[in-house]
């Protein structure tokens, strides 16, 4: 199965609680690999306007991350602080290690980056910067406070 | 961890049998879903010289595969034909499908391309044009001709 970007649905919305979604306004995410009928793990063309991020920083208990990026230079936050990727270059994000990550459009210009996500069951992602943490299920992600009340 | 591909080893050696290795020439990868930690899919940067190609043609049984193209024309062989793919084009070869894929190079240029594939266990590889066959173990791929006989 082809892809060609041009032909892929362009989503903006985004699943998080109602007061967290404007943190990624100006977030555009293509999903291809469901396009092109991968269903082991999922990718994203994602294009983040100046300004925007790819998601609240986050680390995932189960589920492995990567991203390539296209292009634009972005800034990568870890707790090692702010790296710079510029196209070409890469980043991994394994399960399970604590180290929160997002990536932060800063500069003045789009941004493109691919990201891949395979979908192990069971996962738990945290948000060290903010009051929620997140499980998967069947139906998609389930939101909650720290203490575990719901949004 | 950040990825450049720069420092990313590069490999040029094949695991098929000995009578197939010549077949895939001119193919370098760079494991760098690897290098960056990442345990439940694997990422290569591919690099085909012109004449080269990626594997030989192959479906699996219970792995996805997915690939983006960075750089050059690479011409995509399956059961419906050649069909061509320019930079940022994208490519899925759902697991169980049974229509063997690979890529050439029939350009002049080097080609450059990212593969993803997850590590689904107790999978196996039909190769259509050729006496082969290969089951995945632990221990990597174990290819046999297609009666069951080892090579």
């Amino acid at each position: 199965m082809i892809i060609n970007p041009e032909n892929i649905p362009q989503r903006t919305t985004s699943t998080y609680p109602e007061e967290f979604k404007q943190r990624v306004a100006g977030r555009i995410k293509q999903a291809v690999g469901n396009a092109a009928l991968i269903k082991n793990f999922g990718v994203n063309l994602v294009k983040l306007a100046p300004g925007s991020c790819s998601a609240l920083r986050h680390w995932h208990s189960k589920q492995d991350e990567f991203i390539y990026v296209v292009e634009g230079e972005i800034t990568l936050i870890t707790n090692a602080g702010e790296q710079i990727l510029t196209p070409g270059m890469m980043a991994g994000f394994p399960a399970g290690k604590a180290d929160g990550h997002h990536l932060i459009n800063k500069s003045s210009q789009v941004v493109i980056y691919l990201e891949v996500g395979d979908r192990t069951p069971n996962d738990e992602v945290d948000y060290p910067d903010d009051d929620l943490i997140a499980s998967s299920s069947e139906n998609g992600w389930i939101f909650s406070h720290k203490d575990g009340s719901e949004y």
